[in-house]
């Protein structure tokens, strides 16, 4: 594995790759890698001459009083986890060199931003859209492979790649979950280890839902308070339950055609996220 | 000239040069094409295997009340004139195809895009900017060629290149000037007989300045006063006349360094920009 912190050695060593005919997969990362990440990259890697892999803790989508200084970071662990899934180059660049100073050029996705996370998190998204749109000039990749436990990002971010004519396919990898259901996130380690054990509620609650409407069940409302009773039966704080339409993120009043439930609770510090896409 | 007008036919021809190694330049145009875009094309052609020519009438660069609508267009005319000034391709898209429903992506550079123009026209650089970046992403040319004339558009379009590490060579081309020193634009169509003997008082006044500071003068105030004057003995309806940084556009009190004196003047309703670059 070559691992590269700066724009031009990536671009020459990458360059070289694409005048060998080698297509180029890209997994971008937050870095503290767990078996989501792995999973994203063995599809790339099976998909792709070439894989690479990016670690970059990105400031600009952390909020005033977001976890961004103590989000975790283990560069040692997360090169070794990398090697061993087989990443080809990892790019772990600098604030320094993503965002130099004077930067000020913004990405902005506006309804798809808005709601769920985006109305927790304002400016969130923004972030999310700039330094995704950086990586991709970069890299360069064929393929752009992100993980479904982030629905609103994976929304957000094809639309962005049409709406700016990236010339990229972007890969949606489903959600890896723990033995008990709790969706892989690098926040997981937030959690003690009861909140670790009650926070197996939100995939259970998800897939209670899902039973409830494949048994008929079309009530927004009512899938909502059955999620709800579920989850305040633990410590876990809700920040939103929503049932929304999946092209356009709206919220539902009766599921119908291709739809989500999304949810954030906060147990202790950790904010989750989980969500379910159902198609009626 | 191969003319296209859908992304999917560029793209294709465009990989197959690729492909066989030719170098792609290229020219973003709203057409009306006069000899400051030959001036660019003919650039274009000499340092690129291939020169790519773009028309479109960007609707979200002008605001309400603008010139959309009566924006000069005659394509026919624009065919023959890229065609003799050697171009490969013409791009001629619709507004369909540049922002198809549920587009919503915008692309922003902030500070630069507050002062000058900016102030006059909300939202003009974001539209610049987007439409800028995706017809990069389309065209991935290796080379992109922007006049002098739009000042603010070239310091906004490199710092966005820079910004978004887009993989591209941004290559600024002097202003073409009619033989009284009108700067060319496709808005001087809009003149009428006295107002176009008028504008040219636009470049007159800025060369004086010009002397006045060889001579000597570094008093922003006076040089505006010197400019204003000699543009209020015509029927020139002053917008603004500013003296900036180059860098950052910033107004300055005393001409240092890099800098310019850019304005823009209504005559009727043709509202023209020109400006003068210093190295003090």
């Amino acid at each position: 594995m070559k691992t590269v912190s700066t724009v031009r050695a990536l671009r020459r060593h990458l360059e070289h790759c694409r005048q060998n005919n080698q297509t180029i997969g890209f997994v971008p990362t937050m870095g503290a890698l767990h078996d989501g990440h792995a999973r994203l990259l063995t599809r790339c890697r099976r998909e792709n001459d070439v894989s690479v892999l990016s670690i970059f803790v990105n400031p600009t989508q952390f909020g005033p009083g977001e976890d961004y200084r103590s989000y975790p970071r283990d560069t040692a662990r997360d090169r070794i986890l990398a090697e061993q899934c087989g990443c080809d180059v990892l790019f772990y660049p600098s604030v320094e060199t993503m965002y130099p100073p004077g930067a000020q050029t913004t990405v902005s996705v506006s309804q798809l931003s808005r709601g769920l996370c985006g109305s927790r998190r304002p400016g969130h998204f923004d972030g999310v859209a700039t330094i995704v749109t950086k990586l991709l000039n970069i890299v360069q990749p064929y393929r752009l492979y992100l993980g479904q436990k982030d629905l609103q990002q994976t929304v957000v971010l094809r639309r962005m790649i049409q709406d700016l004519n990236l010339p990229v396919r972007c890969v949606i990898v489903p959600t890896v979950r723990e033995s008990d259901g709790l969706a892989m996130s690098s926040r997981n380690a937030y959690l003690s280890p009861k909140q670790r054990r009650e926070a197996a509620i939100l995939h259970q609650a998800l897939r209670t839902a899902k039973q409830h409407i494949s048994d008929g069940e079309r009530s927004c409302a009512r899938i909502r308070s059955l999620i709800r009773r579920m989850i305040t039966s633990t410590s876990g704080r809700i920040d939103y339950i929503e049932c929304v339409s999946l092209s356009t993120l709206q919220p539902l009043k009766v599921f119908d055609g291709q739809c989500a439930i999304a949810l954030a609770v906060y147990f202790g510090r950790a904010r989750l996220i989980d969500n379910i896409i159902l198609q009626i």
